[in-house]
């Protein structure tokens, strides 16, 4: 890249933002020149609403816009929260800015993609057909635990053609926001419900297998089933998945799909492509939330336990880190994809 | 019952034989008169050993003996390690005690019955062709995470016959035993392997819902399959399940089915059976563990969140406390069936 | 008592008041009749916000008042948040009734006794004086960590005349509310510093350690020092306590102190004093929270770890239930006092 | 350093031998050549024992000798139980090996070095004493708690004179080594007790802040009482600390005390030593474990809430990682002070 453009987070005092910020401060490709959040912290400097101890200084010095002001920055990665992203992100859409948004008001729409970059990137065609709505566009990753799931369903679906697909998640505290669950509610305990989730984990993976039709996408055929917990730990979702395939894979064959993936824009080298997008992982107790999160600085996705079934033909467990792989990582690589692409920027 | 028989308890320290021990005391059928456990411990008294806060005087000051001696009372509850169950529960099976187990030794074995009261008390019938093995005999109760699910399966299957069922599991510390995981891998952890567990949740609740031939135990036909995890909950094992039916069944006759279920053996009134098998609630986020556990006394399954889906026909979770009755209310309720059966005692 | 009278609770939906509609309900003097809370929830019914597994159907059915309403019943016991309470309770106090408060609006008031029934109960003296201020009064229990120092500390004084105190605390999740903090802040952590609670536990020791002169309560000498830290347990907090005295005392002269202590009122056995307030425990690793918050149905505090020290003469731990000692058992306790010594109803 | 010099590690599977694995590795000044550990493990690899994600492969290699075998390395960093200590570390010093210990075995052994390379590295003068002993030396390091405190006491005693000294710990689960103690015992609530843990944190601030006198170390005299409690804390270990002194100093004369120590040895810029040895929290609510361990590379103590009180002059916490600063780290610090010092290697 000749030069590092300007970006904007939107959001930027939630967990995900804060991330974002942290992972967009020293970006090789893009430079943190604006940041926005709602009416209440608007105003105020970003050091003083979050713990500045590893924020750049510069970061921490720049003052939050409101939503609704005018923004320079052509790309504008989002973290807001999903009721007031659907107006406020199809607001700055009209006026021109690409919009990389982790919320998950438009994930549904079948005229935004909604982006795996190792997997999905060709739905980025859909950008075309949004330019009869908006002057910009709006391009979304998955939910935080479809970002880990649909990774690790990529290469199998691939290989042996899904036909149902089961999902069981235990969920990290990280993942209900600021203040989130109560510790009195999480101390020899876990919370067997979290709100919306589960139909997201249900449609998500469809939309992101499946094709691209004209200006729509057309998700993929398998149904997924999906039970959402939140468990007390602090960041990484685990999740154990079963699936049925058109032929029954054996063990071998799963290990290897896993290992020999490498996604589909790995020649792209994009900043936060990590450089194995999945792991197996051998030991009969891994992925372990806390010892397997960070894997490949927060963007791999470890996978172990893989076992032939009756019920199903395959189960296995995976994990991602939510915050990262299923969040800000999942935000910024998508922006990264659309500047190696041309879609800003000078590529 | 005319007057209480006395019982012997093998594995007493452990936590099922502790729980067995606070549950056998003051117990209106039974009295604890003979108490055993491993080489190291026999010799000491009962109280010198375990927490004797709540534990009658009587049975602390009771002196616990060898496993290899002889045995005066005619029914023994055993909450024997399985490796060790093997050899003892034979051996003393054979010199004519009924052993009412909670150890997985023989629960896969075709001759003896694996019995939970209210679902399958007709499989008490096979302990005539023990007769040929032993001068006594054993019944066994299911593993903790089945004795709760089999328990809320045994409707749906009368109900709707099952076809395909998958169980990922939520599972308590204390269900690990003494000592039991570490703490320092379940703070901020889960861990997701459990050695040995999945294949008894995949194996039991086919031999329990399935019938007797003659002198064997007819596995009914639905394959099961199943994930277990530990998460840092101290008592309660919760269940996410999910089934696929020979038709597909409403949210609200499952839910139907689960409210009239009463148990085969509602009529015996046995001491340890709870006036509801299973309860219902309505809740969005129910059952949790530390809410819902010691419901019934620690006898009831606690269900919730019934919803349909698409890979399966019905999820749902399931609550039931591991030591209570996923293991020492279990195996009580057993021996007082069998009591109640006249199969021991004067019934 | 001839028969059971009418009583309200102020603050009923938060943890403490609804750990004083359990103890309510089904009380053998007093009969619950009237529930308030705040503008927000006035108007529904207590079943319609609290879990109702085992409220009494007619404590459900109460419905709930606004504060400012006229209240029928002479005794009120408030469980209110401390900045509401100071206008609430001096206006219905104002207005006649009893108020038996848990709040520390009034604690400090050297004209309002602040009260532990074992400890101090000739310090309701001072409700003579409240004549000139309210038509009814105010009497005060202390704070949730005061609550069991104080009892504990109350043998000490008397018997070797405190003359320096130290308290560092480990306090339970549920002492801070609903929705207390988050779990996020307490897996992996604890929180050192709870707003408004050190000065608290170095000021009322020595009021309910102190005398009472005319109208006036006059605080004991000795100075305190508290470190106030949250940690994650859901109830029962744990404090370490270290003391110097008149003159040094021996292990042996504390632990006979502590155990010959049975508290000023134990005549009047009401109904909500433990059979005995204080119980020392010998094994080493005792009190913990888990284990032993619940003894004596909450009431009692349990000691440990007596030993001599050299920076000070004796250090030992205290542990009681916040809930009930610490709050609600404590202002009921000080409603039975104020019942049996004729100060409400027809005693 | 002209070059790195070869070193081994004594009890090398152990939590903190792991630690000290991995700081070992691509030290600049030293050179992991030799692992050593208990017969059980004597002859396999290190990387069989440990999670070997992130140990370089020159070090999973390494094959673990016995620990009475000959050893090439002249320094030798034992992180062995206490028990096994004594033997081996006289044996091994016998043997002419400088011996950097973390074990407790010599630590209050008047002609060892107890050292905090910023506070007494003029101890080091003891090992000319021990010539008579043996031809190599021994240097241990403090208790994991009293690494923390004493290095915070440090400015304190010399600016003030400490007269007094109450310390009250929440210490976290990696503090108890491997496995550690058991999840039930640590869920919803803490552990009172840990073995041997008081006294040594009695006596070994006096030790450290004392001075020597000929072969012996001669401590300082004011009292020192200890509180030892275990959290559910993975990592770094909270102290309360509370002082007596000579004059009574002001929350700022403490706070410009921390603030403007250095350390004795910053001039030696020793690769283990943190740019600041402690740091001065502004914020009412830390240090907290979980935020603040890692600072300084886990070699800083965060201090925080200092504050005046009555029983004693100043109160404050103080926070360290047990695993760093309170062990593998001190250990490793003073390894390299004695190469600095010209006492092993080519200083």
């Amino acid at each position: 890249m000749s030069q590092r453009i300007p970006v904007g987070v939107l959001g930027a005092t939630g967990r995900v933002g804060e991330t974002l910020l942290h992972r967009v401060a020293n970006h090789p490709w893009f430079e943190l020149t604006e940041v926005g959040a709602s009416e209440q912290s608007a105003g105020k400097r970003v050091g003083d609403l979050l713990d500045t101890n590893s924020l750049p200084t510069e970061v921490a010095d720049l003052t939050l816009r409101r939503l609704d002001e005018s923004w320079e920055s052509p790309l504008l990665l989002s973290a807001l929260p999903s009721g007031v992203a659907r107006d406020v992100e199809a607001d700055l859409a009209g006026r021109g800015h690409l919009i990389v948004s982790n919320a998950s008001a438009y994930r549904a729409d079948p005229g935004v993609p909604l982006i795996i970059p190792e997997v999905n990137p060709d739905h980025l065609a859909l950008l075309e057909g949004q330019r009869e709505r908006w002057s910009g566009g709006i391009v979304t990753n998955p939910n935080c635990v479809v970002a880990g799931v649909a990774l690790a369903l990529a290469p199998l679906h691939r290989s042996f053609g899904l036909t149902r697909v089961a999902v069981t998640t235990y969920q990290a505290i990280s993942g209900a926001g600021r203040p989130g669950p109560a510790a009195f509610d999480l101390v020899d305990n876990v919370l067997p419900f979290i709100a919306g989730e589960e139909p997201k984990i249900a449609a998500e993976p469809r939309k992101i297998l499946g094709g691209v039709t004209g200006s729509s996408a057309t998700p993929a055929a398998f149904p997924v089933d999906a039970t959402a917990v939140r468990v007390a730990v602090l960041d990484g979702h685990l999740t154990a998945v079963s699936i049925e395939c058109e032929d029954r894979p054996s063990v071998e064959a799963v290990t290897h799909a896993f290992r020999s993936f490498r996604g589909e824009v790995a020649e792209l080298n994009l900043p936060t492509s990590p450089s194995e997008p999945i792991v197996v992982l051998e030991q009969d107790d891994r992925p372990q939330p806390r010892l397997d999160r960070d894997r490949g600085d927060g963007m791999t996705v470890s996978v172990g336990r893989i076992r032939e079934g009756e019920a199903f033909h395959i189960s296995f467990l995976a994990l991602s880190h939510n915050l990262v792989r299923g969040a800000a990582g999942a935000a910024l690589l998508n922006a990264e994809l659309c500047r190696a692409r041309g879609l800003v920027g000078d590529a």
